[in-house]
């Protein structure tokens, strides 16, 4: 971040008064640019004993397979942004469940939020993000070709939680110094 | 949002190759400024049956009440970042309980966050932004005097599970239509 995105002159990096953290300010216009964490949204689209994942067909982690997710977007709301990326990566029907994870990655000032989901039907389709959209039951996941930890995470527990028979709230954090994968 | 952070060329709000959105994107050098939902952190304070509030020091609702909250900053957790908050406004001292509510506010592209806590002491006092800090049982509470709609819905959900002697999860969503006061 080098210049005012409202005046075009150049950055400076200081703490502004009654503040605690450093921010890029401009001088000219007085402007303070804040940076902050953003939200991923996805869902765990079941059918039977299966759970619809996604191989990638974009950087990061190009051809690694991961559960529908996404930036949530301005002017929608959580379950709009999961149901919204369900639709485009997997071209997928689903009805929303409940939460299910929420995962921080500090590292990379994002929060993976992931929801339960019932597939209506099995018309399913990659979207332009997709190379191939697939069905797996636990021992089918391609748990070493997993894009990010915090869809392995949020696998883990799920078929945990499915084997016993109810679903919880998972609250986790993928650990500063774990190599996490950037989404982008 | 006029000038490009990264070169301060002038910027150009269109649809990039294989999105679906206007974004603001850079002609010159090529980078496009995606903007997304921030996410506001709070927690509800408890002490036998009261919560701590606090009166805003600052606009927006200055003079109104609120339940100690603030913006998420990058490279901390949701759990870190809701005890920060707790502790610059409140100069409380908390455990934390469990994750109480989430409600989307799209209309200004925010999700706020309520965690359950308890008060560990009663030494507290107003930081910088509060400009008191006061212990409420329900019938104390200023209802019409509070700051955001989220801070009334959740202590309305958080009376009612208090009452019924189990605390859940709750996801809301502040309508469009609704006058929601922005959190800045």
């Amino acid at each position: 971040m080098n210049y005012c995105t409202h005046c075009g002159q150049p950055l400076t990096l200081k703490i502004p008064p009654e503040d605690q953290r450093e921010r890029h300010c401009c001088e000219h216009c007085g402007v303070v640019h804040y940076q902050n964490p953003k939200l991923v949204l996805g869902t765990i689209p079941a059918w039977e004993d299966k759970v619809l994942l996604c191989r990638r067909a974009i950087e990061p982690r190009h051809g690694f397979w991961t559960l529908p997710a996404g930036f949530m977007e301005c002017g929608e709301t959580i379950v709009e942004g999961a149901l919204r990326e369900t639709q485009e990566e997997a071209g997928a029907n689903i009805s929303m469940g409940a939460l299910f994870s929420v995962i921080d990655v500090p590292r990379i000032a994002q929060v993976h939020v992931f929801f339960l989901a019932q597939l209506q039907n099995l018309e399913f389709a990659p979207g332009s993000e997709t190379l191939e959209v697939r069905l797996c039951n636990e021992a089918e996941i391609p748990w070493e070709d997993l894009a990010f930890q915090t869809v392995r995470l949020t696998l883990q527990r799920y078929f945990a939680d499915r084997s016993n028979g109810m679903f919880g709230l998972h609250q986790a954090v993928i650990a500063p110094g774990h190599s996490a994968h950037a989404f982008a």
